[in-house]
């Protein structure tokens, strides 16, 4: 990651870039969430300014957001198409480093598709888009066009995270035999999207947020973090997704068996209406020698079990952590880390990508370690496969992602 | 419960029954495991005397058995059905009032049968049988004569599986719309058996321990808790069983999706082979108003989250419980209990109920509180239903339990 | 231990003993609370059985206890003394083998003197005693009269706890530095004994409870677990206790630092007024290579971390724990264990001792891992050294136990 | 706090500053940990910007330090006195709004007093001075010149040590009886110093640290949050501070036991020899009514204890908590919010009642939530007595400090 405000477990700067990136954004705006929390990743470590906005889908709530945010009036934006042009006319020591895109749902393909076919890069918010056929035209545009493009899966920038994938590639807990991910959450348990909480309502509209609802959203982090983790390929799923609440479109609960090519078992399972739950995203992972526990929540520790050894804890920060674990993490052990870090850690690789670009080197692979349009595409294909099973009579639907 | 001991928080005895109970074991010899705990279950509360026995397969090793026990050698027995004659002919004044059936599975059925057609109380181990014809039979025979008839699911004993009961009977939770019980175990992930550890062998042997493995050992514990606990009907089943460990004829591992006649949705996944699992027998239960949730390895506590209060822990022997909870405990608050506390609380109400049976007495409804033989049937019928939906393409399998 | 009815984890008899050990109380009846815990502990594993006893301070209620107990009713006394004169005159094979005194603390010494004057072993409550000069007459009784003598700090039974101490002792833990042992309760935070709650009301009164209050009860089981996990020696301590309930004659509350001899630091903190508190002993000892935590209240783990190793949890039962743990366990890992198995532990060697001694053997070493009468008289000692150090105004007392 | 960034729960800007504040550091170079933690801290809502700084103790590491961080290069000075000089001259639309002193502590006294001289805010990392004497002329040379003065004592940042003190405050805990702080850490355990380790050489230099090491870094932080939440007013002290690590000049583990005046007890103990643990600050608070318990390395929770209902654990970001708590949080609960987001909202109050200041507008009482001065003057005197009581034979040390 970019490193200009140091820390006392990052790795070193080799070669200080010679100034900040320049950051647009699209969406973000007074009243979102996730946009703010792009903007504090994107700018937490030092090396990225926020330049350039279209902050909301009105112009007039742009031009408030975006002094808000302390962003020169001439580079806030009433609309993304505005912007577009006018950012694609900027001089090169003012043109944008990259955009994100922190919009709903159904925003995320038209924005992160002209920006990257005029040569941005970009990062957006997940799910990539609504289809199969959208996110391959995404990661053809990414690729035709040479630009950085990135899926802010942001839960496999943790640390631990990162430390639990080393371990399961590196052999210590054998050849994988179980998975099991869910993703509990109780803010949806009564029809609050029909008292106009601005979150609920586009995450519960099809138009908006896509064919899927629970699964859409946290379905396709919890099937991301599985296999970042894990690296198993799903052969085969099994699903039974639930509108629990009266009067909404979209499924609200999700649970999905799921057999993977090397023969391992899997559950999925998510809801938004257990109620009293928080954003208890967690994973279990067991192989014939070794099983590991995340939980996002108290994501500074990795449970590792055996039957022949005490259960260990590893913590972040520690010595003994794989470098892919000691590089993202900012400050010394038993110094709480959480949610912004593990964000700022895929925006720091997203932006070290980026860097090496503009030098016109070869990002180091700790850069690399960021979801690009290929991982969009499958969390894309994994939300219409859940869908497609839930509704079928078949109990075992194939699997076979498009990339 | 007999409370001849006493203690702080157990309910008082309101009549002193005159005399000890006098208990028969069939199997708990030497190098068993379950049986033990049988033993120390029914003798903790002071109420039962251990004084007959068919300990083992052979009589040189049931010898041996009754002797480590101080049982006297005149009541040690060769074979159950040497035992069922010589004890059908005791006197009044020596003849049992129960016997406890702790061998493995195959084992259960005729035993259970014969003892309860010559008029004895029966406490058979679990899974009742191997068939659900077996166990109609035994819902026959205990109800025609008037048998008390215990099914020994230990894991419904424990006090804080009593309140999770409660208030979901009270309506504390709201309509239920989710349940997930699992039941992870890691002690046959590698070929035990093949070694000759006498737990493994007849528990991986389906001619000794049925049709399932996992699935009849701790998926049948599993169902039971969540029945137990939330009343819920499977309405129809989708399983996925596996077996890992090559060499093994049935599984160690399966996973099950269920609907509920209520509209609830519930995963049910238990395994032998996630490596660094002890006992880790866990449910979560989700309402329309609060979720709780329970773990045996932790039994003393009882979790409830909602989205309007801070989460709750509800710990064992408190003031703030139900009666059944508190009837249920032995010591006082931060005193842990376990596992044979439990067990006890199962061999106290049957006990109990044995007791007002002698007395020509209504038991109490604390006393009732222990699972019979149409639960131990219900217990047979998921057994089967799993094993059938898992060979199964047809995705949802009703289900009609015969009881 | 005796192991007459078999566990999965427990050391195998070598050779059985002939009959049941022969128990006889005083102490324990209606409405108490530790006599029905030193019954079950002591009967748990199959090798006692209870004969005779004075189970309380008036012949009534000391008949009615031993009758819902089974006692014969020759062998129910209305007194200690007659309890002593008429077994002393059994014959052999109706002697008591040994006496469990369960009674307020006042009694232990006159009873546990005059009953190993005449030679009977015995199992006696902790505090051992008043006053130190009391608790080296017992030392010299028992020793005089060559009687085993054990006094119930049941917590050291537990097997994380023995786990424990072999890890001190191997040096696994290196130079021990720092030692904090916490026991908060808080069941007396308001003056409960005004309203006749049985347990209070002795404990919180001079004459039945002795010198001190939280620091004789909890405190002294602070000590002794403690002494027995590091086997450090107190040099110096300075103790500041306080009574917070208005009316209350005795410390419901004590902080304690120490010095000990080789140089290391400790912290000992007890109190009956901390609210919501309800058993909470817990210990962490760390030397210069590692450190150990252990908590009453969830028993089966104990933790251990280092600077360069993730943390570890030891769990009961498991094959990597030392013979003395292993020994200590009933039933398989995950199958959780409490107090009553802990407190079976204790009377487990001391009974093991009484058979050795009856046997004329040397009982072994794990049978001697009980706490004797020297370790009973140096918690007294410690009891009056805290009290003493209170209140005065010097700030080190120097702490030179009798034994 | 500054909102300009936004989030899902902190509180709305109501009126919008008309620009980002400037900020000048003095220390905070390569190799540091806490200067970093200051930068990201300060800026993460968005309202400030990093614009000077004299950045190390060689004007040559202060030029490199300064362009890592993109710092114009005639603002980066080569020691704080050349750059008090040229910032007092900056012209008003370039001027510091306030600077942050994160050097070592024996410069804290002359940079902090120098530029609160110069009318420059400051806001100074803590232990805020050697002496008390120093503290009071910092105390003094804040209030003359009308500088905001922060001293960083960063775990009151936290929304539930925030909620915690609240419900101290609301009488919700009843009296208080008992308070335990506990800071171990372990990273010292080793004499890590004579191999250069940065941090370790100057903490255990009397020279720079100060009169005091373990006591001094960790022990304020300790005084400071139990005098944050509880209130409570320290009456006498009597402290054991110990030099484990041969060669260490100065304490590395002390134990304090504490009397305060409203008769409440408590004990203070901190380590930075206590291998394997890592930065477990951790406060527990008994009153008459309830129970509070707060752990540093979870700050996510606050566990709520009492004799009549179960334990209570209160999550951040839910809408129970009381309004301060609530302006703490940015991200919805159960996102985990850590050491940073703390930090944050120390410099989040510290500037807005800048921008008060700067507005002419009296800061609402959120705004004032920072620790001033006179705060930092209380623990430098806390800081000086446990080491006087350390060495004296007088049990109890009067407590009196000078603000």
């Amino acid at each position: 990651m970019s490193d200009a405000l140091g820390g006392a477990t990052a790795r070193q700067v080799e070669e200080r870039f010679p100034r900040k990136l320049r950051m647009g954004m699209v969406g973000g705006g007074r009243g979102g969430m996730i946009g703010a929390v792009h903007r504090r990743a994107a700018l937490l470590d030092g090396g990225v300014e926020l330049v350039a906005g279209a902050f909301s889908s009105t112009a007039e709530r742009s031009l408030e957001s975006g002094r808000d945010l302390y962003v020169p009036e001439d580079r806030i934006y009433g609309s993304w198409e505005e912007m577009l042009e006018a950012e694609s006319r900027m001089p090169a020591d003012k043109r944008l480093d990259f955009i994100s895109v922190v919009t709903p749902n159904h925003v995320h393909y038209p924005v992160s598709l002209a920006f990257a076919q005029a040569g941005f890069n970009v990062a957006c918010d997940k799910p990539l888009c609504h289809t199969v056929e959208q996110a391959m035209d995404l990661v053809r545009a990414a690729e035709e066009n040479d630009v950085v493009f990135a899926v802010t899966y942001n839960y496999t920038g943790y640390p631990m995270v990162k430390q639990a994938r080393a371990m399961v590639e590196n052999g210590e807990l054998g050849e994988i035999r179980k998975v099991i991910v869910e993703y509990p959450q109780g803010w949806l348990s009564e029809r609050v999207e029909a008292d106009g909480q601005k979150q609920a309502s586009w995450r519960t509209d099809p138009a908006r947020s896509g064919i899927a609802g629970a699964i859409g959203d946290i379905g396709s982090h919890s099937e991301n973090l599985m296999s970042y983790i894990t690296g198993l390929q799903i052969e085969a799923l099994c699903a039974d997704i639930t509108t629990f609440v009266p009067g909404r479109p979209l499924d609200d609960d999700g649970n999905v068996l799921m057999r993977f090519t090397n023969g391992a078992r899997g559950i999925l399972q998510v809801s938004q209406v257990t109620v009293g739950e928080e954003n208890a995203l967690k994973i279990r992972v067991w192989g014939t020698k070794a099983g590991i526990r995340w939980e996002q929540e108290n994501p500074n520790y990795l449970y590792v079990v055996s039957n022949t050894d005490p259960e260990k804890i590893y913590k972040r920060g520690n010595g003994y952590l794989v470098e892919a674990a000691a590089a993202a993490s900012r400050i010394p052990t038993g110094h709480p880390e959480g949610y912004y870090e593990a964000f700022a850690n895929i925006y720091g690789a997203f932006t070290d990508t980026i860097r090496a670009k503009i030098l016109g080197k070869t990002p180091d692979k700790l850069a690399c370690d960021f979801p690009g349009p290929r991982v969009g595409a499958r969390g894309v294909y994994f939300i219409h496969k859940v869908v497609e099973s839930s509704a079928s009579d078949v109990k075992w639907l194939p699997y076979n992602p498009p990339v």
